[in-house]
């Protein structure tokens, strides 16, 4: 049974048990049966409770066991102890969905709760049965009036599916989403969590627009891959919380979640094609915007304003998030010329107050949003109007049936508003019942919402998932062999074999050898060509230049030999009995600019690739971009271009440029490296040398994972 | 007269003439007169228009003149061409105030709007008659019932003053700012702008919180000044507008408002004891907060919860602005552990919903409330609960009563709610009416809101502006002499005397001298002390590098002598006929950090100081602080560590730091030089070398304003 049949039986079951529902009703008693009763609930209810007798006039089971009909779901109340009992009694019942309500397992400070957590999850381990919860709302599904939650809520439904940790995104999904269709808690995870819940909203056809309220993840590629399937063909936005290292560790003791680093997390729904929504007060207006808008196919804004300064506000708001001011067609200024006063120049924003006085503000209002509309320049328009009186037919100023008649006519433009003033909420709901038009709170909010509404359209839909295909000339063998033989050698890291191992993977390095003697390394330094750079080659020298172990600008074999015997007279010294394999002899490679390439393996995501300029950029400013591994030729560019620093490599301030292709190709063949290689914890190259032909890699470092 | 007393004419006139008025009265004629006596004004109200007559049962008189008893205030919305006219006629009357409602001077997009202001201005000038106008709504007065505006709205009355260029902020007040006390739309600045508002308020007992909506200044200084007086003893907030480069285009096509840079701005606010508010939608939970707390001591905030999730959504948002999640003491620990069921470990955010279901929600919350608040590690308490439902008596989660009864014990510590839910305005509603506790719309409004207040008490308020004292050690004579040596000489830019320039004022600079020979050249070099660069001096060589006019790494005698000639003959070379002042032969400074200083003229505020880390840093992250100068110690010292790379100068990573002592200092005098010299367009010290014993300016550049 796929986990779309089985998630059928949490969100639309015909028979429920309700395990552990007390007598107590009303007011601060919280009984599930009560509110499910309320909600509407139009199947079989079996109340079990060792008591027996009878609850809201349903006779009472003791167990589940007593239960003769078929049940689809068990929902589960009981004091946190006497779950594990009744869950393996579900089991062997074969019932395929269980809700468990309870709080105090992982989410608990104590050991037990961890205890038991995995006792219920080693119970229905290879059965046919399926967990929503621990520590659980629930599930909600408005369009069959079915709740399982124990609070009393009001909501409203919506083409809207919930997938959160925490049940206010059900019990309030009013304020927070707008509404809603179909929500699940999945609570501290047990087997029901993100990816499956997501799979089965993206295939449901009531469902427009996917919410996700994430504390953390437990399979973060296996969540990608779904997530890759639902986005091309509808929105999905995600609010992570626990972003702040201080909120990261308050999630973890809420849902158990691990906490990986932000700004991987960032990247990868971003690789998924989930909008991610930093501040959960935007989702309801978010919602909407998808909800009500069709399409958007550019971003260029027209505005029409009662107000001067409000439309100076709303164009501070598009510049903020990246939508641009329209410039009119010759035909659009001459039109809106034609009512306009005689010494107002016409542009954009359009401020129709003085207009509007001399001939009626909803007439000139309508002249001008159609005259926008039409104009080829414009994508989208937004409609800046006061509701300083509550909405009434005869107020001058409403102006809700005139924009919404004009929107339904151009489904192809979002046309947008933003009202402001005492009853703006009023008119918000009214355009919203006329579904054309959404009023948005603030020019911030307009503006933040349309521009991912742009987004998704351009950017997103449609985005076909290519599966990785990794680079042509990789040495697997070779790289397979030199990882092996530093795990045989039992080194914590690897120096000079790394630029070896990344070598094999097609990522140039500095020509090189290792020289054994003063004679060897006078000849290694010959071949390679001068000038050289010299370094002691140790596995037990991790600071290699304040042991004495490097050598810049030699110029010829005998200062090569030379710096041979002195550098391993400084190791020798230095750190006795280390163990030398030599000493390592490198083209001294002049100019280019020096960025860091990096991998490191993400709690959440597995191996991520870090990419940023060199020195204090990196350290200081972390002006650093992430992607979970391997990337795409496409995703890699978008890293490096994601960096502020990415205008230096771009040849900023006369600077020569990088070449950037040859930088990305690196990219990708790490992002392949670590993909192959599970047991690779860490990779440093630091640096690798951009240059305007091409790019080496001068240092490397590899830190095998040896648990892998 | 003061422009206090001169303001009480316009805020709270005893009689009022009307020039223009309409008799059309009714939706859509926005008849000053029918909305000014539906305010319910009680002064004398005198029409005045050409056509005589009577309008809504007044006399109509047809000029100012006519009238024959003494007149407070004139408001004019006649055409505008019939402007200047009815000025001339108030200003023969010897009216002290006049509000101009017509649009269409410096606001319009024709040279004859512009002309007609400037023969307004010119008729008032040296007269004891001011203007609030033209193109606003007037003022407001809410304490008076008087209303200039010809519009309808309703708005509540705070104890709030709101100073604007647009009189959205007027007519919005309840969305924009949460009501208002006494409100003015200064429009297009004529003679009473933001200072003479700003000083009006500010003495005005009835005012608590004054809120600015800025799009430009005229005279920046005097509003610093201003604004220095008052923000001691009453939060000021200002939304400035404008501040992207597309939204500056706006706002001076709105209201011909000049724009400087936005960081400036941002400055020269904060310099002034200003809180500037980026969104104009947090203005109103702002001033909320303003008006509701008395004070805030330290920034840990105490954290209680009906939800885990929820709390970490908290969490986030306080760590986002600032604020910290306090540490518990033990006895408030123990006293929560009494209740908290016993798996459950406690922390800060307190979850109580366990405890609660088992203990009654709102006894709970009592007790958890009263420990925290009574805990001296804790300096606010944000309490997180529903809104599910409409607030009701016998609903246990309603806490109202409860929450703001014990908030209004601990009135030195804010007690803030989070209320979520479909009804959670509501909840705002019935807080705010008891006038204890703020129920924010959002968590990241919460701790927004608490981290200003905490700004404010803590960093604001009582904040003593001492005037500028220049540093010690500044040779005025000299510096004046050498820039007008250059001003005689006709020189676009000072390069080698801008070094000496800035010595006259206490900048260290390299060791450095003018040599008109090889010997010479040889001589200064020997002085000075090897190594020594060597750089062509002359007015006509701008890129000195490119003409092959500097030569580094001098290192003896011979090498400086020869140097010279090169230099020579390649500068005569490349720039035939340039004029040649000989070569400059520099001490070759070695270590230190560079960074950049400089100067620049803003044309709101005047000399302005810059300060950035030299090279990438300040070209392409733009990681650089500004301040309006002159600087005390304080303020260069903050301008330093709000930069990024402080960290740079602090020797982060094992770095060697700079003297950030000696830093600041060079500041201090670089911004005594610009107040000093206004005849100073730009100045650029690039780079100084801040080293661990002092800093030295190696290269400078001077450029003069000669319009000055």
């Amino acid at each position: 049974m796929t986990s779309q049949q089985h998630l059928k039986f949490f969100t639309n079951p015909q028979s429920v048990a309700l395990v552990g529902v007390s007598s107590r009703t009303g007011p601060g008693t919280f009984n599930v049966l009560e509110q499910m009763l309320r909600t509407g609930f139009k199947g079989r209810i079996y109340p079990v409770n060792p008591k027996g007798g009878s609850i809201m006039g349903l006779p009472v089971y003791r167990t589940v066991e007593e239960i003769n009909d078929p049940v689809d779901l068990v929902i589960i109340t009981t004091p946190r102890t006497a779950v594990p009992a009744v869950v393996k009694q579900c089991v062997a019942k074969g019932i395929k969905a269980i809700i468990i309500i309870t709080q105090g397992f992982s989410d608990a400070g104590d050991e037990a709760g961890v205890l038991m957590h995995r006792e219920i999850l080693e119970a229905v381990r290879g059965t046919g049965t399926s967990i929503v919860g621990p520590n659980t709302l629930g599930v909600v599904n408005n369009f069959q009036s079915f709740n399982t939650a124990f609070l009393s809520f009001t909501t409203s439904t919506s083409p809207l599916g919930i997938i959160c940790q925490s049940g206010i995104f059900l019990a309030a999904s009013e304020d927070f989403c707008g509404g809603m269709g179909i929500g699940i808690d999945i609570g501290n995870t047990s087997d029901i969590g993100f990816a499956e819940c997501l799979a089965y909203m993206g295939q449901d056809p009531r469902i427009k627009v996917i919410n996700l309220h994430i504390e953390g993840l437990r399979d973060g590629r296996l969540f990608m891959e779904t997530a890759r399937q639902v986005t091309p063909h509808k929105p999905v936005l995600a609010v992570k919380t626990g972003s702040s290292e201080a909120g990261a560790r308050a999630a973890s003791s809420h849902s158990g979640s691990l906490a990986g680093e932000d700004a991987v997390f960032s990247a990868a729904l971003a690789q998924s094609g989930i909008i991610r929504v930093e501040n959960a007060a935007l989702l309801a207006e978010l919602n909407q915007t998808f909800i009500t808008y069709r399409e958007m196919r550019g971003k260029r804004i027209g505005c029409i304003t009662i107000s001067g300064g409000a439309g100076v506000m709303a164009v501070d708001a598009c510049s903020k998030h990246g939508l641009e001011i329209a410039k009119l067609s010759p035909a659009t200024e001459k039109a809106l010329a034609g009512v306009f006063p005689v010494w107002m120049k016409v542009s954009n924003p359009a401020d129709i107050w003085p207009a509007g006085m001399a001939r009626g503000y909803r007439d000139v209002l309508s002249m001008v949003l159609e005259k926008m509309l039409s104009d080829h320049g414009v994508d989208a328009v937004l409609c800046i109007s006061p509701a300083y009186l509550a909405p009434q037919r005869d107020d001058p100023l409403n102006i809700i049936d005139t924009v919404t008649d004009i929107a339904r006519r151009y489904p192809h433009k979002p046309t947008a508003a933003w009202i402001f003033g005492p009853h703006k909420r009023q008119y918000a709901e009214q355009f919203r019942r006329r579904e054309a038009v959404v009023a948005y709170d603030s020019p911030e909010n307009a503006a933040f919402c349309l521009a991912q509404l742009y987004r998704y359209h351009n950017i997103i839909r449609d985005r076909e998932y290519t599966p990785f295909h990794p680079p042509q000339g990789i040495d697997r063998a070779k790289a397979a062999f030199v990882l092996d033989a530093g795990r045989r050698a039992g080194l914590t890291a690897l120096n000079e074999e790394a630029l070896d191992i990344l070598e094999a993977y097609g990522i140039p390095a500095a020509q090189r050898g290792l020289a054994g003697t003063a004679e060897e390394a006078r000849r290694l330094a010959e071949e390679i060509g001068f000038p050289v750079v010299m370094k002691i080659a140790s596995p037990d020298i991790t600071h290699k230049s304040d042991a004495g172990g490097v050598k810049l600008n030699i110029y010829d074999g005998d200062m090569a030999a030379g710096a041979f015997r002195e550098i391993m007279g400084n190791a020798r010294q230095h750190v006795p009995g280390a163990r030398i394999r030599g000493v390592l002899v490198q083209s001294q490679v002049p100019g280019g600019i020096e960025v860091i390439l990096g991998g490191k393996k993400d709690p959440q995501f597995g191996p991520v690739l870090v990419y940023g300029l060199g020195g204090i950029f990196t350290e200081i400013i972390r002006d650093v971009a992430f992607r979970v591994a391997p990337v795409t030729h496409r995703e890699a560019r978008e890293m490096i271009e994601e960096t502020k620093s990415y205008q230096v490599l771009a040849g900023a301030r006369g600077r020569e440029p990088g070449n950037i292709d040859a930088l990305v190709d690196c990219l990708v063949r790490l992002g392949a490296l670590l993909y192959d290689h599970p047991e690779i914890a860490e990779v440093d190259i630091n640096p690798l040398l951009v240059q305007p032909n091409g790019c080496v890699a001068l240092d490397a470092r590899i830190i095998p994972a040896f648990s892998a």
